[in-house]
This record gives structure tokens, C-alpha cells and sequence, in this order.
């Protein structure tokens, strides 16, 4: 079993929570203070990630809303101030990355090496041979995207080959030939409840990175009903500009762990069997 | 028209050229008196950029190896050096990415804000809706990939899905959906030329950007032949390594002009006829 997979599955249980923190800060939306700080980004995700690490099983910072702005240092910092000081919570480094074997290695060397990610999020359209370099790594997570959270994801997604969706393919493909060094895990999105459940079946008890709870809207109870393995985990559900920006004032770090919590109990009851509906 | 296909347009007639130089450098294969410099991929790149320019109708910077070791300042200086000094070629950046909207939205920022690229590669899986951020660039261009270059790219692109294989599915959204700004050009490998030829056929004049030719040994002729337009251009063939690394000794870049000139004089002969095997 790959470290990161190991460091997920005792994170699920020694953190009890399935809830992962998206790190996607939008400068706008961080208190009018922080923005005068010469890191502000690191400044407002250190405060995030201090509120919420006791929530939640996973941080996942998403590299566009750092490189928009040459702000790669400041994604350094973040991750190197979780892996400091909250050790035990895997850090999924969202890139969704793809390219021929000798460009692909590099953008491994960026993930797992420059920036130390535990996991890294792929884009499997050129082909399994494509995610070699990152597999390679087989202490790190390769996290495949497979059917995604967006509205028209089905546009190929939804393709049918020989039967099935192309999204079925990706996942076939991830069980049954990618997964040597069992560091593999998938992306499917909150808003396809009933394609969690299909690929569940397809993948086994693979972890879900799921995203597209919160503003995008997807349903909650469904997915845990459709994505959770029999041990009750399996799945990463990932929560961005919901929690981060719950607040743009003063108090987000406050109403971040709030929202935080809220979720993660959500999770947690559904898990426990207390809510019936 | 979006501003860079007229430049685009502009530079295969001024320059003479449809070959487009891939700066990709590869720090090991850097002669060593120049990787003691404070920036050794920038005056890598200089050096190649002012023995090519005359040569060559774009440049295409990867992205990733700069990511790979922190030296985005490095592409932006590449980048910045070209427009300062070669105005007329058009520069593409080459960053295959591709996310949902909001997200994708700083990906667009980053490519053409940041790095002032005239055109980026983006990644059709996650469907036409994740692309419009790219597109609202208006004056910009968006390369999207179709067939790429690896050998096992068939995996997923080739899945027949309603008669067709999925990078045709691709082929046709561009040529019908996505391309209202006349701003979409497609990625197709050298490697599959009946591709490049199917390919042209459903998408009519709209830019080819090609890869493959040179390390990976695609067939220029045969590219040639089924890519080219009736008004012989249409196509940006890239070469990267085969041209920047011919040689890892001091005479690197006057071996990089020899290499791209060969190759431009091998495309140029085709088009005038010059040669009929």
C-alpha cells in the first residue's frame, strides 16, 4: 500500500472525518487586513487550516488560484505549514496535470518533489501510459479524474464506447491496470450521485475524491449512500468556497470551522446511522 | 478574427515558416558554463530564440519545465524576451490545462495575464462548458487537444462512441461549437498522419498544432500532405528537443539553427512542390 493511501486511511479514522478543506483562496474575498500582508494567501490559509485541521481528513489546495498570480511561494508555505504542523493530514496538491512521458515527468518532479504533495489530481485524456511518470512515485496518490463535478461533464464523460461511458472506461482502467502500486485513487463529482454509485462498484473500495458539495450543490446523503465501502470510508469529500469564504470579514476562520463542522458532523451522522431520511 | 490567428496567419506568410520551436529546455542537456548563470534556462532560451526566430513561425515554451524547479520568472522572461524582440511570432504555452469555470478561469488569467501568452493548450475531458473562460480571450488563442502524439493516446481518444472515435467528437464541438471567436485550434500528433488528415477534413482551415515530428518520429511528409490547406499553411508543426538539445556543447544554438533549418526548408520544399517522393 502506497504512504499516502496508508496516511488517508488513518486519517479517516484518527482525524473521524471524510470531510477534505479546499485551499482555493479568492484574493477578493479575503478580510481587506490580510490582503495588505506580503503573503496574503499563506497568511489567510494558515488561519483556515489552524480552525479547521481538527475536521477534517485531507487539505486540498488548488494550484490555479496560486499561479494566477505568481503566487507559487505561498502555496510552498501552505503546504509546508501543514506538513509541520499537522503531520497526519494528507495533502492533495489539485493540478489535474497531463502530458506526453517526458513532460509528464516533470510535472510529477513539480507535485511530489518541488511542492511535496502527498497526491496529485491527473487528467487521463491522453492515455494510462501518460499517468507512468506519476505512478512512479509509489509512495505518492495519483488521483484520476474521472466523471467531474461540472454541469457538462457528460459531454465526453458520457460518451458510449463498447457499452459504457467513457467515465467507465477511465475507472476499468484505474482498477484493473493502473493500480499496481495501489496509489491510485478517482475524481468523481458530488452532483452525479448515481455515478458514484456505479463507479463504487466498478473500483471497489478505491477512495473518491469528491467534489462539488457546497456551492456547487451536489447532494450530500446521496453520495454517502452511493460512495461509502464497507468500512464506512473510501470516500475524500471535498468543500472549497463553501467553508473558506463562508465570511469575508474578520470572523472566517470562525465561520470556516463553523461550516466545517457542520458538514463533518453531517458526514459523520450518516455514517453512525442517525439520520434515517 | 481573434488577434492570434492573424498572427498566426501573418507569421506562416512573413516568417516563411510553418515550424514552430518548442522551448522545453532540459537543464542536464544545458552546456555547463551556462547553468552557472543566475537564469540558465532564460539564456538558454535567449540564445535559441535569437538563432531560430528567422526560422520559425511560433514558439512554444512547456510549462512544466520551468514549474518543475521554481522558475516561472524564467518563462516569463522567455516569453517577454520574444514580444520584445520578435513581435511578430506568436507564442504558445504549453499547459494542457483544464478545469470547472471558476477555476479554469484563473488557469485562463495565468496563461494570458500573467504570462501574456498569444495562445495556451487546454484539456477537452472535463467538456466545451470548462473552455469558456479560455475563449472569452477573445483576442487569444485556444489550442485544444484532439489526437496527441503518444503511442497510447488511442486509449480513450480513439473509443468509438456513436460511429465516431472521441477525438473526432472533439474535432466537431471545435469546428461547430466552441470557435464563435474564431480563437480554437486543435492538437493533433504527427505520429497518426490519417488523423491529421481526418481531422482536417471535419475541422476545414482551422489551425493543426502538430507535435511528434522530430524525437517522438512522426512522418512529416505524410502530416504534410493530409494537414496542409488549400492555401498551404494551417499547420504549426512543433519540434522541440530535436532542435534545442541537438547539441549540449557551446555551438548549441547555432546547431539548434541548422536543425531548424533543415526542417523548415524540408516543410517549404514540400509545399513549392520541390519534392515528389
Amino acid at each position: 500500500m502506497s504512504s499516502f493511501l496508508q496516511k488517508l486511511q488513518n486519517s479517516w479514522r484518527s482525524q473521524h472525518s471524510l470531510l477534505c478543506v479546499g485551499l482555493d483562496p479568492n484574493i477578493t474575498k479575503i478580510p481587506t487586513e490580510l490582503r495588505q500582508d506580503v503573503d496574503p494567501l499563506f497568511r489567510f490559509n494558515r488561519e483556515i487550516i489552524d480552525a479547521t485541521a481538527h475536521l477534517a481528513c485531507a487539505f486540498k489546495p488548488q494550484i490555479a488560484y496560486y499561479s494566477a498570480t505568481a503566487a507559487e511561494n505561498q502555496l510552498e508555505k501552505t503546504i509546508h505549514y501543514i506538513q509541520t504542523h499537522y503531520p497526519q493530514i494528507p495533502v492533495i496538491l489539485d493540478a489535474k496535470r497531463g502530458d506526453i512521458g517526458a513532460t509528464a515527468a516533470m510535472y510529477a518532479k513539480e507535485a511530489f518533489e518541488r511542492y511535496q504533495a502527498d497526491a496529485v489530481t491527473v487528467n487521463p485524456y491522453m492515455g494510462g501510459e501518460t499517468l507512468e511518470p506519476f505512478l512512479q512515485y509509489r509512495e505518492k496518490g495519483v488521483i484520476v479524474l474521472c466523471r467531474t463535478s461540472n454541469a457538462g461533464s457528460g459531454e465526453f464523460q458520457s460518451l458510449i464506447a463498447d457499452g459504457r461511458p467513457l467515465s467507465h472506461h477511465v475507472a476499468m482502467r484505474a482498477a484493473t491496470q493502473w493500480n499496481g502500486h495501489n496509489n491510485i485513487a478517482l475524481v468523481v463529482g458530488a452532483t452525479y450521485p448515481s455515478e458514484v454509485g456505479a463507479i463504487r462498484r466498478i473500483v471497489d473500495e478505491m477512495p473518491l475524491l469528491i467534489p462539488g458539495i457546497g456551492t456547487q450543490g451536489g447532494n450530500l446523503k446521496a453520495i454517502l449512500k452511493q460512495g461509502l465501502t464497507k468500512t464506512g470510508d473510501g470516500l475524500v469529500i471535498n468543500v472549497s468556497r463553501a467553508i473558506i469564504h463562508a465570511s469575508d470579514r474578520a470572523d472566517f476562520a470562525e465561520k470556516a470551522a463553523r461550516e466545517a463542522g457542520r458538514l463533518s458532523k453531517m458526514i459523520n451522522d450518516y455514517r453512525s446511522g442517525s439520520t434515517t431520511s
